[in-house]
């Protein structure tokens, strides 16, 4: 089968859209259920084929010019007969005049249940199929769904559940269920068909009609040519990367000599100063040393190649260096100058036509331009100042260089470090995917998070994603609303698509867990280094009760967990030593006593995690009115506990501390603060406030629930 | 027309539903477009009334006890004439047997376009009427609107637009547009019947039909009655709440010497040390004086009778203070201590009923049980110790205990001060509806804050609420998910309704602003205090660019405020002064240069604020960035000018500064805290972080949207 060719040699006949005989026919081979359909290309042959129909039949105008037909007058429904026929097919030949080239005939189908499907051809993604509500509802409703192809049956089933509309494909008011196979079936091809052919950029199939036996059919089908951007990416070998990432030889071409106030605001001084393990070459024609470090002129006079070349000189001076760079033989680089097509300016966009050139003919391995470039405490490059050189399993990527510079100064203080992080800004030569392919093997990586605006090659994101996420969990920002999606109009798919379609459908089908800010990836960092994988989401929450008992019910519900009502026998349980006045034995369990007495803490903890019913443990500590009570003792005391027996008490179910407070003087905030470092140290992830800590328990259950094997 | 009595008495006679007809003909009173329907008790009945009918028709069972009748195969469609006619009233009086009563006749009416509409009696609003798109879509779309009756045209239409398949109700596919007014007349005709038949529990139209001329017809109804509590709160002489809100003379029924350590914990301690105004007796049995202030042992011994009595002793002794109370003429009573019906136990509950009794036999005012009571920085009292005694123009009416110590304590520190805050708990007579009518004629508040976890009066409420907003802004946290909503299923509306449909549509019919924290309460407040009421939603931003700026358009858009592009015009004026490179001339205003260059800031602060196509201004200031510069002094200096100058340049365009921070080491915290206190005196809001600010924005923005008159 090479409909691709097919499709191909049809497009270059000039037409944009196929005709309905001739779309019918290629989806049918990849396995859609179209509906039978006969093809006479006149008056006396549809006379001769219609002793062999089944009436009630439908009868349509055929021709490569004839568009909107129903609106037309060129379709033509119920016709019971032969005489119906022959009036139907006048009426036709008279509305359609010379466009006709003949008629199509086909079985009148009935049933209720309408739904439609098609693709989109996403300039990042490729072809994104949708599954949805069909029939006059269509636009209104936007009951629809994506996933980017291509797919196994098992995601065009979760395509099918996902819908709301998705019970009317159970018995449905007197109806068989709808045979989902032949759904799955219709799926899975659309997406092949998508892969295969990239001259298609859009189809629809409207209606896919849910007979009363349950039998799916294709009714109509629109399948739309045009030019398609196909990205393929350089090849896999990315050795280079070990140099590049973990340089042992470094120049800096533009180091400057740091002035004496601003000690860390320059990328000289932080690679001098936090310690560069390597052989370090700052490189300045006019100066002979940098902080006491030889300086050399130009790249052509190092003693050795290096492994990475940091380019730090004015945008219009860059494209020289990078001449410099190819003549030395020194291909790894990183340009942390800004002033390309980032400004959107005309002399930008110029000077990136430059780069780009010079880097691809010269066989350069480039990071950035406009980035912060490389952070790597084992070999101790920098080129900001983080929060800690401490070597940890999180890597980095990001196309920010802000967000880079973000979380190594903000993660640090949860006790989260990182093995490598990258800003990579403009993606020249080097994309995400180079990165993620590379930290994906890298053993000192645990745990990946990305900023990502764009990618080139979304379809090889989507593969590494899905490689990699089951062993390392995979976190990602989404930048830019409306960057994505092929802004087409021609088909419903095409008008309903867009937007953040593609990526809402790479979310669900990799597993990767959508965060949308720097704390949100530190909190649930946080929650997936320190927590063992729970067996469920329902919680169990020991705090203050009342309203905040109240609020905390809502949060965590809010936020996809449950918090299910504490059983009879864990209620006696609790009883047997928590005094009924003042308390609450529910959940979450109210008992400010708790809280003073450790050794009814002890117990209580002891009885939630061992209720079955339970899979992870909150505990909830109002800061204020312990302060309040005794200036912080105890809650320093109630910290060490949490940190060493209450850990034990939890006997490896899950367990979190959230703490709130609203006072604002400064012995309350330290008296947190040291609750909050006592719990770090031990490995227990505090949260501020229930919001931020049921928002991360809840992503670290859904990476464990679509990983498989939990509740 | 006296429908209540109606169907009080077909209630009194045992039925739960009324037949077709009944409930038809009450439908068509109140003013719902009933299908023509016939009743014949028998075959030749229906015989002889079949010469007038214009076929074709449709033929149902009549009877009482039918339900379910599409099921039961006792409907019969498209009946063309008489001969189908009879037929089919055989086959009816085959499958009813001997619950047959008689035939209904009505037209078959054709349309492709079904809605629904119903209403279901609330235990809080009463009720609740919905609208939504009907057909075999009902359940699995869920596309549906609810609104608290009564209600008029204009609320109606609103529920007309809201939902997502109201786009059925232009022309569509060859029909007419649907007739407006007939659903609207419907719809708050639904709501009189509601609010006028008590007896009514539920209430379906399901399908209305809209025809191919655009004409709405109801098809079918259901009326189900049954039991329902009907509050009626009591009249609204509310003068007492001057003496109790600002008690000239207060009892403290359980004093205790405060003991050393815990200077602030008790309830004596912060009225004494906070210098309470008035005239103040502690009462306790076992002390002659407390903290110098001479004791009585009860109630009965007091000189006066006092203008508020705080009873706080153990739960079990609070009936024998209330009766206390009563015999010395002591009507206005907030009792503190907890373990009442909020426990869940037997004994609360037991409890509770009795303290109700010997209230309301004895005819006390009480606030609580179970509430910290009432913070009046005015006559300097309260019973916790609040971030500032200061007075303000904020209320706070809240029926936890633990929201009012949180809120005071935490929204000080933004300049925001209290006029009352009231926490009242469970309730025992006094409930928010009182405070809240009490609140909206205060001259002293100027905005007001609700935490409900429930209401007695919904109605009340609503209406209050209405009359209030306009005046003074009303934020609401609602707290318990699952705490509304009656959970009856016997109609479509019923299985839909529940849950927080109620709540939201008190949102939705009020603009009431919906907060979901003490943060959120504390940032729109900030807002509405502080801003001139802005032109529209359309927000300006001067901050940081790249990965920062993407960030901050995601942001600001998902809030549901608009993002606009720069004019041309604005963008050459920006130009003039703001140089290209390293700069974007876009919105988010990337510039940094401008931070380091107030004379930069200024023009561009005067351009957007001349913008007419910007309504809202935004500077974002990455702390972590200006402060590694130069370890502050940029930060503060730029802070004063905003305060300063930068405030004059925004020119009455409402203005407000955002603060990004991730470093965390002292001197950066300390460099934020001092530009935060700069910009806050100055009156100028200042938030954490792009999420906080839009979203407070964004509610403000709607509360002016609301009160009508903006963009």
């Amino acid at each position: 089968m090479n409909t691709g060719t097919h499709i191909g040699n049809m497009k270059s006949s000039g037409r944009a859209v196929l005709t309905d005989p001739e779309a019918k026919k290629i989806l049918r081979e990849y396995g859609l259920p179209m509906v039978e359909e006969t093809v006479a290309k006149d008056f006396e042959e549809l006379l001769i084929q219609a002793s062999a129909f089944r009436y009630p039949v439908v009868l349509k105008a055929h021709g490569t010019k004839l568009t909107h037909k129903t609106e037309k007058g060129l379709v033509r429904l119920s016709l019971r007969n032969e005489e119906d026929l022959q009036e139907a097919a006048k009426q036709i030949a008279a509305s359609a005049g010379s466009d006709l080239e003949g008629y199509l005939v086909q079985p009148m189908l009935s049933g209720r249940r309408e739904f439609i499907m098609g693709f989109v051809r996403d300039t990042q993604f490729g072809p994104v199929v949708m599954f949805g509500l069909g029939g006059i509802l269509t636009e209104a409703l936007n009951d629809i769904t994506f996933r980017i192809a291509p797919f196994d049956e098992s995601t065009a089933e979760d395509m099918i559940n996902e819908i709301r509309s998705a019970s009317l494909l159970a018995k449905f008011r007197g109806e068989d269920e709808a045979d989902r196979k032949q759904i799955i079936q219709a799926l899975v091809g659309l997406a092949r068909f998508g892969v295969e052919n990239p001259e298609v950029v859009e189809a629809d199939i409207n209606p896919l009609l849910v007979g009363p036996d349950g039998h799916v059919t294709a009714v109509d089908a629109l399948v739309v040519l045009g030019h398609s951007r196909n990205v393929v990416s350089a090849s896999g070998n990315l050795g280079f990367l070990d140099a590049m990432l973990s340089p042992k030889s470094l120049a800096v071409v533009g180091a400057k000599r740091p002035s004496s106030e601003k000690k860390w605001s320059d990328l000289t001084s932080c690679i001098v100063r936090l310690g560069y393990k390597g052989r370090f070459y700052p490189i300045n024609p006019e100066a002979s040393e940098i902080d006491g470090i030889q300086a050399y002129p130009d790249l052509t006079s190092l003693p050795e190649p290096v492994d990475l070349v940091i380019v730090s000189v004015p945008a219009p001076q860059v494209p020289a260096v990078l001449r410099d760079c190819v003549s030395s033989g020194n291909k790894n680089v990183h340009i942390f100058t800004a002033g390309f097509k980032e400004t959107g300016g005309e002399e930008g966009l110029k000077l990136q036509r430059q780069i780009e050139e010079i880097a691809e003919s010269g066989g350069l391995r480039v990071i950035g331009p406009n980035c912060m470039g490389i952070f790597n405490p084992k070999v101790r490059i920098a080129t900001w100042a983080p929060a800690s050189m401490e070597v940890g399993p999180v890597a980095f990527i990001s196309q920010s260089g802000g967000f880079a510079t973000d979380l190594t100064r903000y993660a640090g203080q949860f006790g989260i470090h990182f093995s490598k992080v990258i800003s990579y800004g403009n993606a020249l030569t080097l994309d995400s995917t180079d990165f993620l392919e590379y930290l994906g093997r890298d053993d000192e990586t645990k745990l990946i998070i990305l900023y990502l605006e764009g990618v080139k090659d979304g379809a090889k994101l989507l593969s590494l994603v899905k490689e990699i996420r089951d062993k390392k969990p995979i976190l990602l920002m989404k930048g830019g609303l409306t960057a994505s999606g092929a802004r087409t109009v021609s088909s419903h798919t095409g008008a309903l698509a867009g937007g953040e379609h593609a990526w809402n459908a790479f979310f669900r089908q990799t597993g990767t867990i959508k965060v949308t800010s720097i704390e949100e990836m530190t909190d649930v960092t946080l929650a997936l280094l320190n927590l063992p994988p729970p067996q469920g989401g329902r919680v169990g929450v020991i705090g203050t009760g009342g309203g905040i008992g109240v609020e905390a019910a809502d949060t965590i519900t809010r936020a996809g967990l449950e918090l299910p009502a504490l059983t009879e026998g864990t209620k006696r349980k609790l009883a047997e030593f928590i005094p009924q006045a003042g308390n609450f034995i529910t959940n979450p369990v109210d008992a400010g006593i708790l809280f003073s007495q450790l050794g009814m803490m002890e117990r209580t903890l002891r009885v939630l995690a061992s209720d079955p019913m339970l899979d992870l443990l909150v505990v909830s500590i109002h800061i204020d009115w312990f302060y309040n009570a005794d200036q912080g003792a105890q809650i320093e005391k109630l910290a060490s506990y949490l940190a060493g027996p209450g850990r034990e008490q939890a006997s490896g179910k899950p367990f979190v501390v959230s703490l709130r407070r609203y006072q604002t003087d400064s012995g309350v905030k330290h008296s947190e603060e040291a609750a909050r470092q006592i719990l770090l140290k031990a490995g227990i992830p505090v949260y501020k406030g229930l919001q931020r800590t049921a928002f991360a328990l809840a992503k670290m259950v859904d990476y464990y629930r679509f990983r498989g094997g939990i509740r």
